[in-house]
């Protein structure tokens, strides 16, 4: 409620904040928004974010209330003209629907008519780029995640070639733009998995999200100055994904059973925050800067194996944007767990292997969370760089593969 | 948006409206709002629906945007002390928590403090009056509907012993409350099915829902001069269920993948009424009595086969209170469909017998729409009166069988 510390409101208010500043991502300027799809001035009021622009919606995009990460597999991962038609169909698709018009060949278009901020993401994964006119495009960090002891994968929530992520914070559009994204390219994709996710409502909370464990979790982010080279790709590698970025997506089980046993106190040591406000415990509110070496009687007051003295920084390049969403789906059948919940942790960050892994490698080593969450699903995507209508997603790829001769196979 | 027949609005705005009318359950007197959980006098407006009445919240409650209808099993279904453990703590959980306060025991109080029109509706089924002290309270028509020939029924949605059915308009609210009220009494009942839906997110879009068919959903209720004797027991068979109802849940799958190689004119005529607006085919809006005899060049408008004309009340007393709710779940893995969507249809009426089964008969023997709908799901709940701080739910029951002598068991 009360921030003492006003300074850093307005970065956190573009990247958690209220609705009216959905699609200012940080950093995206608003770019080419053309063609047939009109983009109303007030657009943020009316509830529409911009599809067109140099980089994708949905990664600095204020969050919206549902989230569905569609996993999908090319039935021919080589046929690379399908992979353009599928790409070419969903900027056409995504462009349509997040200004709130149906798609393409809507065949609910009284359900396009809400886009309550609707944001299409889309991702590649590594095997796209066996295709020999892709090889020697695939970034080097665009590769599975190294094994880690406290995985217990399931296949089930594996890597995939293809990612879309849709946001919205309507659930009936959100179902609508799924089906719409999913149906049209049935021949050439099959969908794997489709992961859902929520938070608050709008308008129901302010602030920070709390995961299903009641922490506040989402409060140390990329700080506003340094957010663009930490997030978005620059193209030095890979010059075709300049303006893109990389998904680490990880579905981490929380088990409320065992946590639930535990007290209170227990909790927040086990974290560094406290469950009330999310303020470190060397602290009163949220944003107060943790102090990692305050002691009483001896003892650090924040441990040094909780989860955020594991996973804070060591460097300026080990910082990552996250974007969780809290997912509780029914027990297995047969399990003797009485909730199915956890989180779909989703960070974003420039490079994967420099930024992420080594936070990760340290949790891995010793978090005291790792008690009570176990990582179940793991995938790494590079989201491409944003469309404009001349442009649709992956025009920067295919261009660099020379692959313009033949042109998109349609379906 | 435009409605030329302001008679019905305050029927409609009750019944499907906005927030602010919220807990205003048509002839839900508000009763006895007692004991510990204060009812602010602004309730609506923060979004807190009134949990102790005459008669339970949820029914005639303005639909939240989220529900789960959880089915358990009592782990002894002849223990009725235990029974009535059970409903005390539902009754003590829910009566904090649909008032934006922890449970008895809240593990997570901060995932407490957003109600979001939270509403918790509890009933019982058949089973639990094989126990002898009840034998004589069951209602005559609680039992399994008979099997319709369009029944393709699976037992995984089967009928269970208690049905707890949550509203609100957060997910994070609904995860936390289906949490408290499940884990609190896993000792004694077992979770057999969660069933979600969701609507339109509140705000974002007004009047009557939307299917996933796109069709405009629940237009035809009850009147609101015949309400309460169409939907609220009256005691007259059994005079613990006064001012409880009953609820008829039927899963029914939407085969979108058929449905959409329909083209649109087949789908109005299909239901008896268009897309756009749900106008019916004799109107221009939506609220327009259908006329079921015009017809044009010798052929009905309203063909005799569509959904309305064949659920259409054929006497007063074939009227129920539909409040169907959207599912999306992901396709099971190895179907060839790649939408696994549907209604979880919630019908609440005095009697079940006298006023659903003729009309749920008469669309099992035809109706356009069961080409493209499939009952994968069916059971029966009474549905208790409302509770007090001092009359905890189902104390009706339990005092007309006599069983106060021995007290609730707790847990
Ligand atoms: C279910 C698993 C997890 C839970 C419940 C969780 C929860 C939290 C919470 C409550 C905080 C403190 C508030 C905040 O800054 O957001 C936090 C911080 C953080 N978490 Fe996690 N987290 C999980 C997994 C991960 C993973 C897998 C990573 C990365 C590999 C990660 C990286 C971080 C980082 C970098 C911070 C900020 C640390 C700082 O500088 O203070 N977390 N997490
Ligand atoms: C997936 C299955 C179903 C779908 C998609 C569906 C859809 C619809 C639609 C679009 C309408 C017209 C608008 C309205 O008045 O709400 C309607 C009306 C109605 N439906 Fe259904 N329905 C389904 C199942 C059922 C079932 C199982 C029953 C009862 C057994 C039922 C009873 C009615 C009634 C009584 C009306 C009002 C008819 C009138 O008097 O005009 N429906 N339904």
């Amino acid at each position: 409620m009360t921030d003492p510390q006003r300074g850093r409101v307005s970065r956190r208010t573009l990247l958690m904040g209220g609705a009216g500043l959905a699609g200012v991502g940080i950093g995206a300027a608003a770019v080419g928004v053309a063609g047939q799809v009109s983009t109303p001035a007030d657009a943020p009021g009316t509830g529409l974010v911009p599809f067109y622009g140099r980089r994708q919606a949905g990664v600095a995009t204020a969050p919206q209330s549902h989230v569905q990460h569609i996993g999908l597999d090319l039935v021919d991962p080589g046929d690379v003209p399908t992979l353009q038609g599928v790409l070419n169909l969903w900027t056409q698709d995504a462009s349509r629907l997040t200004q709130a018009g149906p798609s393409l060949s809507d065949t609910e278009p009284e359900l396009a008519r809400t886009a309550s901020h609707l944001t299409v993401t889309v991702g590649v994964g590594d095997r796209v780029f066996r295709a020999p006119s892709l090889t020697a495009l695939r970034p080097s960090w665009l590769k599975p995640l190294p094994p880690f002891s406290i995985d217990r994968l399931d296949p089930r929530w594996g890597q995939t070639d293809l990612l879309v992520s849709i946001g919205s914070d309507d659930p009936v559009t959100l179902a609508h733009a799924t089906r719409m994204l999913t149906a049209s390219v049935r021949r050439s994709v099959r969908v794997r998995w489709v992961q859902r996710g929520f938070r608050n409502s709008p308008g129901m909370a302010s602030g920070t999200m709390r995961n299903l464990f009641g922490q506040v979790d989402g409060t140390v982010q990329p700080p506003s100055d340094g957010f663009d080279s930490l997030v978005w790709n620059d193209g030095r590698e890979q010059s075709w994904l300049a303006d893109g970025t990389s998904l680490v997506l990880r579905r981490i089980a929380m088990n409320m059973d065992t946590w639930e046993a535990l007290d209170r106190h227990g909790r927040e040591l086990s974290v560094g925050r406290t469950l009330d406000t999310g303020a470190p415990l060397t602290g009163t509110a949220e944003f107060d800067e943790p102090d990692f070496t305050a002691s009483r009687g001896g003892i650090t007051v924040i441990p040094e194996s909780s989860h955020i003295a594991r996973a804070h920084r060591r460097s300026e390049r080990e910082q990552i944007l996250r974007r969780a969403y809290n997912y509780d789906d029914p027990p297995e059948p047969g399990s003797a767990d009485t909730s199915n919940s956890g989180l779909l942790f989703a960070a974003y960050q420039r490079d994967p292997v420099e930024q992420y892994l080594p936070i990760q490698a340290r949790l891995a080593e010793h978090d005291d969370l790792n008690v009570w969450t176990t990582p179940i699903g793991s995938a790494v995507y590079a989201i491409l760089p944003g469309a404009t209508a001349s442009r649709p997603l992956g025009t920067s790829l295919f261009e660099a593969a020379g692959g313009r001769s033949g042109g998109p196979r349609q379906k």
